[in-house]
């Protein structure tokens, strides 16, 4: 089984420094510049449909993010990903509440369909609806019948595998355990703090920071997927450390972008916990899991 | 005088952990969704209103903030306020520059008229321009000829009180010295710091923080009012007595929403400083007083 | 050759608490209300063209930053501009940007021709892309060849005189070394620190300060930018000094609107290092310099 390099990953990032293009909510858009910032890309924002093919010409990579959005900005997403994939660059697509309203899931599925996206991230409950599955939502968190845990980790990991096959797309799907896969190999990332559940963002800078990973790594999104992914996880840790008696969420998420910060490619290769997850051959049937 | 169960109120917050959907300005979103968080409940943000019944429809109440408004969000507000109300969910307006603009004093009395809002908070420049009063106002902050002091709360509270009688809402001025009125009972809450007032967002904040204590609630606005009131006030206490020297308004918005996640009922019962407010029976004429 | 008043300029500003209005980006717009804030300004955002007439007429300045615009915010900014110069208010254009799309460009160019903005604060790319000059652009970051630097810092200087001369404006050029000019005087300030390129926002918050400057020194652009600029610089100086080993990006956001609310008129006098660059009279010639 090949191991990822991981230090490899963060500092091909560091060293390319890629200017990312994030249409992007407006409730978490300053903590998704400031992580971009902090791994050391560049971010800029843009989503109103004259400006984003300009805009995304000079960038090497596009993240599409669909919370607070509107039928200008969702114009403004496909007028991007259209130029975006006409220049080659990588694509992220984050499906924020799939599932909590027809408009953000149709707006998801239409992205996903029309474009060559990259890498999908997401919760299960979104990455679920993407899917066509169930209804089950908490707005913008994960369902909790969704979430993924020790006792389910093989069965939602075969279903990872499954819709990067038919997606035909990395599929990136965080919470307390967090799955990447891009069909034929699939991993498991056990790093991270459940702080992480208690701000706003974390999963929109997470997919920000893959978007990084992604224009670092074109040819190889899986490995973007999974260094991003492990990058945001060893941050939650190394936040998680540093919290204080008085210290809550607001302190908390200036700890993880100042982790991002200081992270390294060593730091991240010592501190990651990534783990393939045996017996997922493409269409190798799990079973005997409670699910 | 029967005494407001401040623990009570707040831990069914922590227990319900209601999904609160706000339509509010960007300048403060961030902060609101963190302060959502901070406190227990989870926030969803959507302002298009094409998504907003959908979202509305998953959530346990619905906050309107007006700030940066514009006409595609306030068509979102309607649609959501209508939904909202359908389901019988709890709704809070946050008045933000009533008086400042036609656009926003007129949007306020609209929505205020159109839908059984629950909770208006506000400050007092701007609850005086949704009663049709004065129009002095400095912008998004309290005029100075209107702040609520030690020398003018009585008449300040029998204003409350009428306004609140006339809405049929519970009304919640708050500043240096706040008031909450359902018109049959008027409370001054004397908690908070001043540096609230150095910091965007504290009222917005409330403002949503209301609106998930509105949602725990449902049948008690005056007491969700107070609470979420009371509770942003021993936060700001709280806040307060951690500044160090070289910190300033911006460590005291994260040490502010830290505050909030570290709150809890017993602590909130104990340093609430509530009292409800002599001589306001409806109808009673207030005097002697320099107002 | 006159010396700057720092402290009086300063403390004029904390006197005078002027209301500004700023149309600025979603990005970094809660820091934009934040440093206003701390530096004892009142902030107001307001961009829908039915609403920001009324709001920049109780205002005392407008700041235009044109970052993440689209149709409906560049109407409301001319809407807004059009009232402002019509009140003799002082105006700041931000043209983040410029240079990166057609659509920045342009609006960014029709607004410094259509009024009379009084100071145009960005970095040189933008001030070249608005002078009509190199399209080097790395989105919203300076281009590496376009850094102001000791090495070209005279000929940077003549080319900010020259865009003064030509627009009639106060040009605020900022970077490792900022540049002031109102084509009669010129000024390099050396202060801040290259973590000020590593958060989002520096010089948003630095446009939008600007404009509380501009407002409070309405008859002397040249004083008002030359402080807005120093004032950055000191508290970005002294961000850098408060910066810990876990210390990041997102803690030095933090320390720097901190030590902008804790920043005086004789602290800012004491610490800033500001110097007239010499030989530079107008329509000199500079050569002599690698440029």
């Amino acid at each position: 089984m090949d191991e990822l390099d991981m230090k490899g990953a963060f500092d091909a990032v560091r060293a390319s420094s890629p200017l990312v293009h994030s249409i992007t909510n407006y409730v978490t858009v300053n903590d998704c510049a400031n992580a971009l910032l902090a791994i050391g890309a560049s971010p800029i924002m843009s989503d109103e449909p004259e400006d984003v093919v300009d805009i995304t010409s000079i960038c090497a990579g596009l993240v599409l993010n669909i919370g607070t959005l509107n039928a200008r900005t969702v114009a403004g997403m496909h007028a991007a990903a259209a130029q975006s994939a006409s220049l080659g660059h990588s694509i992220v697509l984050d499906p924020v509440g799939a599932g909590a309203s027809k408009l953000r899931t149709r707006t998801a599925a239409q992205l996903l369909d029309a474009y060559p996206i990259c890498i999908v991230r997401g919760n299960m409950s979104e990455v679920k609806a993407l899917a066509g599955g169930a209804a089950l939502t908490r707005g913008v968190d994960v369902c909790p019948a969704d979430a993924v845990t020790e006792d389910n980790v093989k069965t939602s990991a075969a279903f990872a595998r499954d819709f990067a096959a038919q997606t035909t797309c990395v599929v990136a799907i965080t919470g307390a355990i967090d799955l990447v896969s891009d069909a034929q190999r699939t991993f498991a990332i056990r790093n991270g703090s459940a702080l992480q559940g208690r701000i706003t963002g974390a999963g929109c800078m997470l997919s920000c920071i893959t978007g990084a990973f992604a224009a670092a790594h074109a040819t190889d999104p899986l490995l973007a997927a999974v260094a991003a992914v492990a990058s945001m996880g060893v941050a939650g840790d190394v936040a998680q450390a540093r919290m204080g008696a008085d210290d809550g969420n607001a302190s908390f998420r200036t700890y993880l972008i100042d982790a991002l910060y200081n992270l390294d490619g060593a730091h991240l290769a010592a501190r990651a916990r990534i783990e393939e997850v045996a017996g997922l051959a493409p269409n190798a049937t799990v079973d005997g899991e409670r699910a």
